[in-house]
C-alpha cells in the first residue's frame, strides 16, 4: 500500500511508454487540501530541472501532489528541460484541477534525453482516473528503473500512519539517475516542523547510503503531511511528536535497507559503524570512505575479512585520527586493536575462520573504532560485484 | 636498467622467500658516497613501519641506499614492525659497510603480516654479493608484487642521465600494499634542490594516478641523485636545471603510464584533463572525482560514451562551479555544451558511433572544461572490468 497507507492521499501508476520495457513509468501522489510537503535534495551541482523546480515550489509552500516519470531523468536538457518540467506540471496540475504551484515533478532515467511530453499528455486522463486510495502499490512500481522489486513501507503509532516508497539500486542505474523516495503520513503537522522531521529523520538515513559513491542529478526525498488521520496537531517537544518521529524513521530505515539489498549487483548489505571520533562530520566520512572503498566492496563479494583493506580505507579518509588508536571489529570478531592486525590473523585459521564466518551474512556489519571521542556515524552500502560491472559496463546507449 | 642507467648506481635484486611464489623479493640500491636522496611519501595515517622509518632518516639528510622487500607490508604492525624496520636497516647496513642512517626502507605485501627476518638475514650476504651496475632490472623486478610487468624509464640530456623504475597494480593489490617509484641521477643536485625536482615534477604527477582510489599505507617516491656524471652541480634556475627536470619528468611520465596500463584488471588508461577551473585544488579534485567514479570506469570498461556519468561525477566532485557552463568532450567529440547534453545524441546513431570509436582507445581521453578560470589539473586512472572484481574479490587470506 506503500504512500496510500494512511489517510488523505490518492496515488496512481500507468504506462506511458517512456521506458522501452513497456513497465508502468508515470505516478501520482495527490494529498487531500491542507496537505504539507517538506523535501530533501539532491547536492549535486548538475541538478535535473524537476529537482530545481520542485525545490523552488515548495520554498512558496504550496504544493499538495508530485507527478513521477521513469525512462527519462531530464538532466543536462538545459532551458528546454526547465520548460518541460513547467510543461508537464501545469498539464498534470490541469487534469486534477489543481494549480501549477501545487504540483511537483520527480523525473528518474537517462540523464540528457529530453521528456516525451506527447507520450506524457496522451497518458494523464487515465493517470487522473486511476487515482485511488489503494494506488500506493502502483505508484511504487511506476517510479522504478532497474529496480527489482518494488521498495514499500508502513507503521502506525497513537492513531496516526507513515507509508512510504521509494526507488534507486545505483546513484546512476546504467545512467538511470536517482533514489526517490516518498513517505506520507495522515498526521497534522505544520510545514516548518514537517521539514524539521524530514531533515532529522530521513536525510541522514538517506545520506548513509552509498551504492557505488556516485550523488546522482535527481536525488529526492518528500515527506508529504495530509493531516486525515484526525489527530491533533503534532508539534516539537510533545509525545506525540517522539512517536511520530519514531514512525518516519522505521519507514524510512525500512526503505534504506530495502534500497541497500536492491543495489546493483549487491549480494550484501554493509552496514560501517564508525565510533569515537571528535566531530560527527569526522565519522561520517570514515564511515563513507570504508563503505565506498572497491577494496573492501571486493573484499565483501569474495567473502574474505581482510582487515588491512578497511584500515587502509579509514586512514586515507582525510580525517585526523590516532592510527594507534584504531579498533577494527567484523561482526563480533576483533581485527584490529590499538592499529595492528594480530599476528595470529596470518599464523592460525582459526582466527580467519571465525572472521569469514561473519562475511557469509545478507548484512555484513564493520564497526571501527578511531579514539575516545563521542561523535559516532553509519554508512550503509554493498559489495561489489560482476554484476555491478556487468550492469553499468555491458550496457551501451 | 632502470635505476643503474645513471652512473654511480649499484642495484641487485635476489629471491629470500617472503612469497609464496618463489619470485625475487628482496631489493637493494646503492649510491655511491656523496649521493643525496628526496621522498615523497603516502599520506594515509595508517602509514606502514618503513614509511616512518624512512621519512624520519630522510630528514636527518645521511641517506644513500634502499632496501626494498616484496611479500609483506609491515603496515599495521605496531612496534614490533618499527622494531624489524630498524633491525631490517641495521642487518643491510651492516653488511654493506655503511651506517644505519644511510640506509631507507621500503615494504609491498600483506599488510598486517610481520617481516621474515630469519628469511632476510639468510638472503642479505647474496643480495650484497649480486650488486652491480647492471643491477637495475634485477631490483626492478624484486620489488614486484601482482605487477604483470617491470616498469622501467630512462633518459638522458647533456650527458645527465635520469633512470627508474616502479610498482604498483592497485594501491592495494589483493592485499598488497603499495605504489614503489625509485628515479635516480647521474647529476650533482644540492639535497633540498633535490626534494624541489621530487616534489615538483614527480609528486604531482603520482598523485594523479587512481586505480581504485585507495590511498596505501606504503606508497613511496625515492629521487636519488649520485653526482657520478662528473657534469656541474645542477641548480634552480639554470639551463641544466630545465633539462634535468625534463629528463626526471619525461622518466617520471613513462613510469607513471606503465602503472595506469598494468592497473588490476585494467583494460584501458582513462586520462582525464579538467579545465577552465578557479583554482588547481578545484581541478584536481573534479580529475580525480571523474577518474573515480565508478560508473564513468565501468562505462570506459565497456565502450559506452555516457556523457551523463561525466557531468554526474563532475557535479558531485564537492567543488563549486557553474553546471550552465560545463563542456564535455571523449577524444575529440563533444559530448556536452554548456551543461546540456545534445538532443541529437540520443535521436541519432551518428553522434553515439563517433563517440564510441573513441573509446576503443588503450588510453582515452575525457575533457572537461568547467568554466572560465585559468587552472587545469589532468588525472590518471583506468576502466573497471570483472577482473578487476576478480582479482580483489576472489582472492582470499
Amino acid at each position: 500500500v506503500s504512500v496510500t497507507y494512511p489517510s488523505g492521499f490518492l496515488a496512481a501508476g500507468v504506462t506511458a511508454g517512456f521506458k522501452p520495457s513497456g513497465l508502468p513509468d508515470l505516478g501520482l501522489l495527490v494529498g487531500d487540501p491542507g496537505t504539507v510537503v517538506a523535501g530533501v535534495f539532491t547536492t549535486n551541482l548538475v541538478s535535473a530541472a524537476p529537482v530545481r523546480l520542485s525545490r523552488a515550489r515548495l520554498a512558496l509552500g504550496a504544493p499538495r501532489a508530485v507527478v513521477v516519470n521513469s525512462g527519462q531523468a531530464n538532466a543536462a536538457t538545459g532551458a528546454r528541460g526547465d520548460a518541460d518540467a513547467e510543461t508537464t506540471t501545469a498539464s498534470a496540475a490541469t487534469a486534477l484541477g489543481l494549480d501549477a504551484a501545487e504540483m511537483l515533478q520527480c523525473s528518474t532515467g537517462v540523464i540528457g534525453e529530453p521528456l516525451h511530453l506527447p507520450q506524457l499528455d496522451a497518458a494523464l486522463p487515465a493517470l487522473v482516473d486511476a487515482l485511488s486510495p489503494e494506488g500506493g502499490e502502483d505508484f511504487a512500481r511506476a517510479i522504478m528503473t532497474t529496480d527489482t522489486v518494488d521498495k514499500r513501507a508502513t507503521a502506525e503509532s497513537d492513531g496516526i500512519r507513515v507509508g512510504g516508497c521509494a526507488k534507486g539500486v545505483g546513484m546512476i542505474a546504467p545512467n538511470l539517475a536517482t533514489m526517490l523516495v516518498f513517505v506520507t503520513t495522515d498526521a497534522a503537522v505544520a510545514a516548518p516542523d514537517l521539514q524539521r522531521l524530514a531533515a532529522e529523520q530521513l536525510k541522514p538515513r538517506f545520506n548513509s547510503l552509498t551504492v557505488d559513491a556516485s550523488t546522482s542529478t535527481n536525488d529526492t526525498v518528500l515527506l508529504f503531511a495530509s493531516g486525515a488521520s484526525g489527530a491533533p496537531a503534532v508539534a516539537p517537544g510533545s509525545l506525540s511528536w517522539v512517536r511520530l518521529a519514531e514512525s518516519v524513521a522505521a519507514v524510512g530505515e525500512s526503505l534504506l535497507r530495502q534500497l541497500a539489498a536492491d543495489a546493483e549487483g549487491a549480494n550484501h548489505v554493509l552496514i560501517v559503524e564508525v565510533e569515537g571520533a571528535e566531530a560527527d562530520q569526522d565519522a561520517r566520512t570514515i564511515a563513507k570512505a570504508i563503505a565506498d572503498s572497491p577494496l573492501v566492496k571486493t573484499a565483501a563479494f569474495g567473502g574474505d575479512p581482510n582487515p588491512g583493506r578497511i584500515l587502509q580505507a579509514a586512514g586515507a579518509a582525510g580525517v585526523g585520527f590516532d592510527p594507534a588508536s584504531l579498533d577494527v571489529w567484523i561482526g563480533d570478531v576483533q581485527l584490529a586493536e590499538g592499529g595492528v592486525i594480530p599476528p595470529e590473523y596470518f599464523e592460525t585459521d582459526a582466527l580467519i575462520e571465525k572472521a569469514r564466518a561473519q562475511m557469509q551474512v545478507p548484512e555484513i556489519a564493520i564497526r571501527v573504532k578511531v579514539g575516545d571521542g563521542q561523535a559516532r556515524s553509519r554508512a550503509m552500502g554493498c559489495d561489489l560485484s560482476y554484476e555491478y560491472v556487468r550492469i553499468n559496463g555491458e550496457y551501451t546507449t
